[in-house]
């Protein structure tokens, strides 16, 4: 582990005169929630300073101060992360990017949006709406800020159709370790002018450089959308249905998978009611396009795959209100379960779709197995699968007993299905030593490298995906 | 430089003991076509052997002997790069995977197919087109090397709405310089799993390891597709019309621009005649999708924005034939510019595409400027153009001295346009010049350092890319 400074009082005033007094924040002005992410079940650390940037400009005075410092900075957007990402871990300065929150420009012709890193994914898909254009990726938390979406590659609903968050990324601004400003790509639809670092920071949580402006590509908003909510009689007639939606050359834009139990918690937790919950498991599909004669066929196409597979019934909401009803209930499932434990540890796996049913059932073994509640829902369409292993009452002990392998024993699976340890949450912190464990130590030592070569001091968020 | 080690007569009996004799060729029974690429104009550089590899597990023994022996090896597919990315520049090995040309499997139930890095672009689209499937990415040259696409991250025509090849790379397996053999990405829809060594692979163009197998997406093959083919008066106009077309949030899938000399070429080469040629400049689009009315009603809503204008006409091609006698002509642009000129150098620039028309009018007056005769065709929807400055009969000397001139002009053009050096084609060892010119220094630093981490004795591909 390199060797860092501890922050000085001529250090704070060092900050002070880049950012101005009142950007800078020590002792009982940092605010808990600067301690952790969502998962404080991974440890708290407390920065030494948080520093609420406003600028590319600022924020390389401050990494050129810290790496002649060598002190470690740690980038942070909403903190709505999962893994321990924008947490502190070694101390230092937690530089906030929230502030930086402007839409830049909203171009057109070339169908791209240039925004400032602190932008909320909801407040972004809102501005682009307001021109009939569409920012694809459409992860659950809609309070993540864009440069959290980029730097962990978030994936979310609409992937099946649309992809991920690296496939709307034309270009970027980033600060680099030593404070020096590099753009990558730009309005640009096409690149082969050599190495892609653009790509290589894009999944890399803030690990090599800040991104402190970011050019996204938009398409054009779809007329039409409809959702169908398939109830089927138990779980594995219902994910197992996935495959051949696929096989028949539908294109739905997202297919989800839920269970009762989820659907009722969620429920419970917004005050609101769902269309169903009479059956035990569900698909949730939205279809899109220009042509509503189009998508109804697909629609139709694809209701009598599911009935053919034994779906009770399908529910077709084709109405912005009903969707609504659907999709918040979608939104607010982890709230819903983290409310309904004192603790809980998530893993957000992905296989190749046509594993995702034997990886579910595997789950549900998993639950009998080691008599402990997990929960589960997900990304059925995309084979990205969200599991909530829950404390409930059980002892510290035996729920980190029970966690530990319960948690293995996933990530064991996973591999063997030839899938990977985060389909969008990332790695963070928390989830360094599976990622070591999956992808083996060529891969391992050659992250190390890369990072070693953008960060020789290793100051920036330290401890995070590669471990340095 | 490197100090490397020339071949000795111990160096050629062990590539023999890895592949057998009658795969490792040495003096006469090379062929002169392995001197260089489609651009012979950049260099003719003999390798030392020629070494045709038939596995992974082949190619992972012959790069832990190099590394060994600090010898360089350059890969190569079908050798119809542009920019010598696939030419020995010094020497040593040159490892073809022309022979490892096996499609693995096409997998219908998570729309990918796994290949061997030899076949040909053309075969490809072939084998999945009989599953009812579509491999997107489309560039000009079909008798390219799926490999040698991945690793120039090539473009293509349909990149308007499909993206590039970069878009469709599930997972890859590489042999590292040190001979390990990595295994990167999947079959998986979604990955936040670490730094994507996969992306920083995909355009490193054989610097940073040798890909052995690929994993693809492919889409489910789009029922209807029209063409439509429109004559405009004067060139501004034609290109003037794109930015329009985008922005009505029609979504073709192509929009190429060609001028009547280029097709008068192109005529003459194929010995075919086009459907018209009576107009100055004509754009080519093509729309598809499933629902034929919802294709139609693009088609047309298109044609009247061209016709508002100032279009000629529209040419409507629904048929295959119509289709296939533009289309083969479009294919054929590059040869006939080629042998109408004794010697040629191109550039393939990329712009935001609202600035295309700004550029293709610049490059006009270059031409008048320094009395050259320059051909120019290409992606007006995507804004990568392919520019050709032809010798004809001008003296070796008039002529290299205007070829440096124009190329200094074009690049610093683009650049001015917040365009980038190359598209598609990459950078091999011609254009790293132009390349450290535009990246600037910060840039080329870290890719040398990034070149570093992978290669860290300087064996594989020297020369190119980042000139290491």
């Amino acid at each position: 582990m390199p060797d860092y400074q501890q922050l000085s009082a001529a250090d704070l005033a060092a900050l002070e005169a880049i950012c101005g007094p009142e950007r800078v924040l020590t002792g009982p002005a940092i605010n808990e929630d600067y301690h952790h992410d969502e998962m404080p079940e991974y440890g708290k650390f407390p920065p030494e300073v948080v520093v609420e940037a406003q600028s590319a400009a600022e924020i390389a005075r401050i990494m050129r101060y810290a790496s002649e410092r060598r002190i470690p900075v740690t980038p942070r957007g909403s903190g709505t992360g999962l893994c321990g990402g924008a947490v502190p871990v070694r101390g230092g300065i937690l530089l906030s990017t929230a502030r930086m929150n402007r839409i830049l420009e909203i171009d057109e012709e070339n169908l791209t949006v240039t925004t400032e890193p602190g932008v909320l994914l909801m407040e972004l898909a809102k501005a682009v709406l307001e021109r009939d254009l569409l920012y694809p990726p459409d992860p659950g938390e809609k309070s993540a800020t864009i440069g959290g979406n980029v730097m962990t590659n978030a994936g979310g609903m609409r992937a099946v159709k649309y992809g991920v968050t690296r496939d709307y990324v034309r270009g970027m601004e980033v600060v680099l370790p030593n404070g020096d400003l590099l753009e990558l790509g730009g309005k640009i639809a096409k690149n082969s002018s050599g190495y892609s670092l653009k790509d290589l920071l894009i999944g890399s949580e803030g690990t090599l450089g800040i991104v402190t402006r970011l050019t996204l590509r938009l398409v054009p908003l779809p007329k039409k959308v409809i959702s169908l909510l398939v109830p089927f009689p138990d779980l594995d007639g219902c994910i197992g249905t996935v495959p051949q939606i696929i096989k028949s050359k539908a294109v739905p834009t997202a297919i989800e998978f839920m269970e009762r139990e989820v659907i009722v918690a969620a429920e419970e937790y917004l005050g609101k009611s769902f269309p169903d919950k009479s059956s035990d498991a569900y698909l949730l599909l939205t279809f899109d396009g220009n042509s509503a004669a189009e998508v109804e066929r697909q629609a139709e196409q694809v209701a009598e795959i599911c009935l053919a597979a034994g779906a009770v019934d399908v529910l077709i909401s084709d109405t912005e209100e009903r969707q609504e009803a659907i999709w918040s209930a979608r939104g607010a499932f982890l709230e819903a379960i983290k409310s309904s434990t004192p603790e809980m540890d998530e893993c957000d796996v992905v296989v190749p779709r046509n594993r995702i049913a034997v990886f579910v059932k595997f789950v549900k073994e998993l639950e009998r197995k080691h008599a402990i509640r997990i929960r589960s829902f997900g990304h059925a369409g995309d084979g990205n699968l969200h599991i909530y292993v829950c404390k409930d009452d059980l002892s510290e002990a035996a729920w980190r007993e029970k966690l530990d392998r319960v948690m293995r024993e996933l990530y064991d699976k996973a591999i063997e299905l030839d899938g990977k340890v985060s389909g969008e949450h990332g790695i963070g912190h928390a989830k360094v030593p599976f990622l070591r464990q999956s992808e083996g130590e060529t891969y391992f030592n050659l992250i190390q490298a890369v990072k070693q070569a953008f960060d020789p001091q290793g100051i920036l968020n330290p401890g995070k995906v590669c471990g340095r």
